[in-house]
């Protein structure tokens, strides 16, 4: 039976600000990628978030990103060395791993946020450095790369479990990335083409790019974005169209 | 043999900034209480501080304190519930552990900073918080306390381990708290009185008020100050001499 | 024929979180309070705010805090002397007067926040202090301050023009201070008692207790909040009722 | 008689963390740019060295920088808009107005700090911003600029006064760019070569490049840096050699 992942980001308020409905997402995915402070999060957000989580079943993973909470660790940052980057990382995952000790519960994955995620993707360096952090503080975590990336290859080589993502809402060009969503049309809106593309991405390791082209495609997992109106609706028509299509929802084993 | 432990807090500088001479510091002390990044330190002087005083033999501290980065974590903040307080603690813990495990090093103890410390020695709701942090974390670490303190009883209560701590250059009242510092005369700043003080301490089990009066005082370790330019002359008076008094500096077994 | 000033808190958002509807409270309220970015708000959004409000014919005031965003402001800090409140007060001041520059705007009025708020209410020393700040920035500010309390006795004292502050949908206890926001009861969720509260306090000069004793009360300006769900409703009903009484809402002239 | 302002940075301590002797520098240098909060200073720092400033008749600077502390605005920070940069920079420029208003002063010039310079130096979009900011908040605000660069022109396409910097301590390209700091020889630590270079830029109008090129360098001001630990003696062996060469030190009048 085929199989698939759902993630979400989540635990991204901070102090008195909410972000995104956490508690109903949690009843669609089955990883959860929590807000470690930095960019988002607190420790009380991380505490409730994790233990609600594992209360539901779901899988926790950190979500590092770069300290930049007024730019919500979208900014790109030059000028850390991958060392600094490398402890930037650690820290976050060890930070979650106690909010989530606090109900029992355990990190199972990483996955990196915003401008950390998307440079890591094609900077070396900076993969090998979030790789190496998540290795040193427990090399049984899981590592949630794009396909192909710096970072998938940074993970193979430090010996890691990669996780490879797919967006269940972006549209892809022909050489494989991601549209940049200053482009019209980078983000689907519509829940059923959104649905549908992911149950083709499962069945037949394909997506179909911006451009109409066929696109080979390998994802152990798919995001789904929690923090706009419509996100609940868009994971729920993408979570029942998986499983209408006889497709298995359940994180990595 | 008489024994005692020597502890100091540092990592205390933040980004460009420093304060103290750990290196220094780390060839003396025996215990070394790290910033944790959220009234100083951050990821890259956490996780090189943790890797000197590994190197060196030094036991390794979490140095928690209050989300107060202008304030140095000095001042007191109210309206923060223990709920809250108990995931502060748990998050800074866990974000030390992860920079320790980048060297390979291990965090072996936990002692709040500041007004958290000062707070928590006298209110057993947030004093319980801190053990139950620790607790959460890692049951097996120990706990810096004042000695019969709402803290003591507190670690004691969550079943922890706790470490009395006595400071070598503060006076003590005649109720054995400390001498406020606002008071004159609050801190002892001629290198060869405070280790006398601090061989007393550990030969006699007692030390001298302010005012004259012999206090029992039983202490597992000696806080020497690290932020000040005379903090590496002092520490080694006092480690010199309780050496010369034939008692055995060495973090608790 | 008897007028009032509506006020409200608003720019109370951070980066990419939001809170309230401020573009509806402005077209309620005569004097919006601009969060200054040490509790809520960035230089962005208090410049979008005044920009809106100067649109809208509303006043612009400065709504310091104390550093604290993880608190929202709302936490007591203890340990900053009244020349550090007073430094803290004026950055504040200045930075929305810059902020409010960029659209032309003036700033016209202060209103500290939250804890900061509550503590000035109560101690004559941080009272000054903020005084002092208002008067060294531009002295023709004005000072929002509980009636009777310690701030309104320091803008006196400092030639700073006082604007006497009451609550639409807060409860008073017998001794004129509010109600405890930790009991029950202590805010009013009836837009229709709330607005015929407001009405008699600017026709009669008074207002009920909670325990229905009348109490004497001078308003010059009645605070609608903006941060929760009702909010906007409330304030209309507040608005609607003080003009249906043949009461002018205006800005203090 | 040839006249020059000599400009440092300063105030660039923050909470319990110094940097720098400004005292010392207060006594040799004409114009002093002060951090605003966002990279380094805080508001009791921004007003004591505004104070200590005025008292010797040094010219007060707002020397704004990206909201980046951990970085000290070194860092490269790409995804902020122009209008969010503009607001950047006025929210700094009007927060140390006020803090040297509690003391009487005014602040007399705008130099960006650190990353936020550089960039500005090369990016007409950014220079735009920094330049609308500093006229919007008062237009008789002088803008230190990097001689020939984008914020030069910005400057004078808004009307701005500009004043152009040359550096004592560092080398120049063949191109009339500074030497990369991460090339060696970038940074000049000979006092007397430094002087002699700064003499010759006032006398000559001319500097040698790194690789022995004469080149042409107008400038109004010569940064002096204060952050090092000969920072001290090298700003006097400048200012020494400047008047036994005869060229008055003076603010730009």
């Amino acid at each position: 039976m085929p199989t698939i992942d759902l993630n979400c980001d989540m635990g991204e308020g901070y102090g008195a600000w909410a972000m995104g409905d956490d508690r109903a997402m949690l009843d669609i995915v089955t990883s959860a990628n929590i807000a470690c402070g930095f960019h988002a999060g607190d420790p009380t957000i991380m505490a409730d978030t994790a233990a609600l989580a594992g209360e539901k079943g779901v899988r926790i993973g950190a979500h590092p990103g770069f300290e930049d909470r007024s730019g919500f660790g979208r900014r790109i940052i030059r000028g850390m060395s991958a060392t600094e980057a490398e402890r930037l990382v650690a820290y976050q995952i060890g930070a979650l791993q106690a909010c989530a000790a606090l109900s029992g519960q355990r990190v199972t994955h990483v996955k990196p946020h915003g401008a950390l995620y998307n440079m890591a993707a094609v900077e070396p360096e900076l993969a090998g450095a979030i790789a190496r952090a998540v290795r040193a503080v427990d090399p049984s975590l899981l590592l949630v790369v794009p396909p192909l990336s710096a970072m998938d290859r940074a993970g193979d080589a430090a010996g890691l479990r990669v996780v490879r993502e797919a967006f269940a809402d972006r549209t892809y060009e022909d050489d494989g990335t991601l549209t940049p969503r200053s482009l019209a049309g980078s983000v689907i809106h519509d829940p059923g083409i959104a649905a549908a593309r992911v149950v083709r991405m499962v069945l037949d390791g394909a997506v179909e790019s911006r451009h109409g082209t066929r696109l080979p495609i390998v994802a152990d997992t798919v995001c789904v974005h929690g923090d706009t109106p419509s996100a609940v609706a868009m994971a729920a028509a993408v979570r029942t169209a998986l499983e209408a299509a006889g497709i298995m929802v359940r994180a990595p084993v």
